[in-house]
């Protein structure tokens, strides 16, 4: 009754709240462009003024880097606490003569929204919050307790927001937190995701001599560090797309049965992505389906290389240092220390003192897994029903959203992952979208998940 | 008699070759840069002028790109025929603060002159072209008849050059080409050089996906060119340092046991050449010595690496692309297109179509070999016997000259390499050097080789 009120009060403000989703996004709240500071602190004003309206006592609260958004609204002392967890920063536009219409002057067509940040991350997170108002609006409350919390880091890797959850645990504390950052599986295909993939990030560099070598003078005697990097990458993974680091695979949660068939269930059309990426075929782990691989198992990938000359000539050097970025994506249970220690023990009896090493951290993360049977991944799913009148699949992600475990370990509190968008959005790249259907249908859901969240029963 | 008054004459005008050899060096002639190309003008009319001073008719000739000196004189058409060889461009001087003195401001600091050009080649080359005006000077003639050949695109890998001879072969006939664009093996131990190595050199580029992807959407499905790439070139050798590829071998002419037995007996500190160049240990192609892997043993190094992100931070992509260049040092009698064929047949069968390949030809050029018991290695070993009092050592060179297998090609001439530099002397870096004391002792060279050579019978 109440929920029907509040999507009642969506319908009669499309308009309103489509003007609000446009002055959102056309606020270039870069996170990584210092020039954009003030820009950052624009957007977290804004919604801030945006919850206020809604009537929750939203606060911007610095951080060592960029101010974080936190409102608290308090029902009931023994009604479950939700969190509303989204992020206002963006990715740069990149090269803005790829874009159909400027990156942040929001153009629709064909019934999508194109501005960077439409889908990540701040019209779906935007929806969400917006649900907080129709509920207000109409009902005059909340039907359970809501902490909202929006970040500015979250397109630079969060560097000073584990430690603002930490600092902050007790206001944040609450039971599970809706995350709209991810997508559905396909149009028409609405997903919850209960797993995200964890990442140890490292870089690697050899340096021989000195100085870069003359190679007709030196090549035969002197250490070639691009090419021991070469054969120190190569003995990574064995023939069979396996990672031959001793110690990689310790600890890793297989899928269970009901997940198997669960992926096996998807329709995923093998030769259709390969034609989408334009590879010949995909490749990878033996053993393994497609998706089994990229949300169910752990993989390695070289992000970058270099080393000597790489202009357009041909300079016959021996390189003096070659360097190699390589990232791990890990699945439960890896320990992300523990597999770092076992990549630098490998790596450092692979080279046998050929070359000097360095070895630099540059990223470490945990996966993360939802209880499935818990009450957020129910309410979830009674959602998605209501607002979508489809049952939602249950999926996992490749990517790494660190986050999650970090809230999991500061708040004690799981994550249930309901995306809008669609997953051919070109998140990171020009003509990011997101259609308005799925904006307003975000919105209906989150109505629809205060509702369902506040009467279910925890049972995890 | 004729000799020792060119040598004479040298000593008495010391003052007046120091002075020309610091007008030679004062000429920014590199060929690299375009905005140099006054000075390449200017650096072949100086030695033009120079030639003419002497008493030889000398000609500018233009090439498709820079400029060749060319000086004939005939003394005897029995007579055998000695080319003088050199270049007079020069490479950049690069990070000008590095150099203890301008690099076009020749200084003199412990009996050397420092300058870009000192010893590679302007110095060296000058030393042989004055040994001509000291001939003329005292004896009124040269002892055998001679063409000087001065290029002017040596630094830059000889462009328009082959086409040059090719087109002016009947005026560029000559029996032997006298080169100084080499060193002594160390002070007081001067040397003939006999070989040289040959090169072929390639650019491999691998296209995955048609874009960067996400790595953690893909890790597990999309062919990565990088860590494709790192396997590629690691399958090119195997554990003993030999190279794998099929074919690679074929042609290859063992070093004879009078080289062996000559290498050996070469002062060789392998701990202080690691030192040196800062590293642990040499290493390469196992079995054989050092010496005999850097000049007669090939070789392959990749020179340069470069693919996905290699900026200061973390991009968790899955590069589009990877590229590697790798150059293979030749030896007689290998033959560079069907090494060059080789490589690329073993590289597209490694990859199996995982990647779209790129295979681009950089430079394929043969090894040389001098005949050590013709006429020209014997009338250097008077020469240098004469002019420095001590026996030169017979080497070969890691390096590669392609004017060696080009004059050989066109002219069926061979050459005789004696360096009148040191071999520590950074000729591409800065602080280049020539000791003055070696400068003259190159005059007093040239002049008796002049000599030795036209009473020597050939007996290649």
């Amino acid at each position: 009754m109440s929920t029907q009120k509040a999507l009642d009060d969506l319908e009669s403000h499309r308009d309103d709240f489509i003007g609000r989703l446009f002055e959102f996004l056309r606020i270039p709240s870069i996170s990584t462009l210092p020039e954009h500071r003030k820009d950052i602190g624009r957007a977290a004003e804004w919604v801030a003024a945006l919850l206020r309206t809604a009537g929750l006592d939203a606060r911007v609260i610095p951080t060592a880097m960029h101010p974080a958004v936190v409102a608290r609204y308090r029902v009931d002392p023994a009604a479950p606490t939700l969190m509303l967890y989204g992020h206002y920063d963006v990715q740069p536009p990149g090269d803005e003569s790829l874009w159909s219409s400027p990156p942040f002057e929001p153009a629709v067509r064909d019934g999508a929204v194109y501005a960077r940040g439409a889908s990540d991350d701040k019209g779906q997170a935007l929806a969400n919050l917006l649900a907080l108002k129709c509920w207000l609006k109409s009902a005059g409350r909340l039907p359970v307790n809501v902490t909202v919390l929006m970040e500015g880091e979250e397109e630079i890797g969060s560097p000073s927001f584990a430690g603002f959850i930490e600092a902050h645990a007790s206001d944040l504390a609450c039971d599970d937190v809706l995350v709209s950052d991810s997508s559905q599986y396909r149009a028409g295909m609405p997903a919850i995701t209960y797993g995200t993939r964890g990442l140890v990030y490292k870089e690697i560099e050899l340096t021989g001599a000195s100085r870069d070598l003359h190679s007709g003078i030196y090549g035969g005697i002197a250490p070639n560090p691009a090419n021991i990097l070469c054969q120190l990458v190569a003995a990574m993974k064995d023939p069979s797309g396996r990672v031959a680091i001793p110690g990689f695979y310790d600890g890793v949660r297989p899928l269970e049965e009901w997940e198997r068939q669960g992926l096996a269930a998807l329709p995923y059309d093998e030769r259709a992505v390969a034609e989408q990426l334009g590879v010949e075929r995909l490749e990878g782990e033996m053993g393994y389906s497609p998706l089994e691989r990229v949300w169910g198992r752990p993989t390695l990938d070289v992000n970058g290389l270099s080393g000597g000359f790489t202009g357009h000539g041909s300079a016959t050097i021996i390189p003096s240092r070659a360097m190699a970025k390589v990232s791990m994506r890990l699945v439960p249970d890896q320990d992300p220390g523990a597999v770092g220690a076992a990549f630098d023990r490998f790596v450092a009896a692979h080279l046998q003192g050929r070359c000097r090493l360095a070895i630099r951290d540059k990223a470490s993360c945990a996966a993360y897994l939802a209880p499935v049977r818990g009450r957020g991944i129910r309410a979830a799913r009674a959602a998605v029903r209501a607002a979508w009148g489809t049952e939602p699949v249950l999926i996992r992600e490749g990517g790494t959203l660190p986050i999650l475990p970090t809230l999991k370990q500061h708040l004690g509190a799981d994550s249930i992952l309901i995306g809008y968008g669609l997953p051919d959005c070109p998140v990171h790249g020009p003509d990011e979208f997101l259609h308005l259907d799925h904006f307003f249908a975000g919105v209906r859901t989150a109505i629809e998940f205060l509702d369902s969240y506040g009467r279910l029963e925890d049972q995890a």
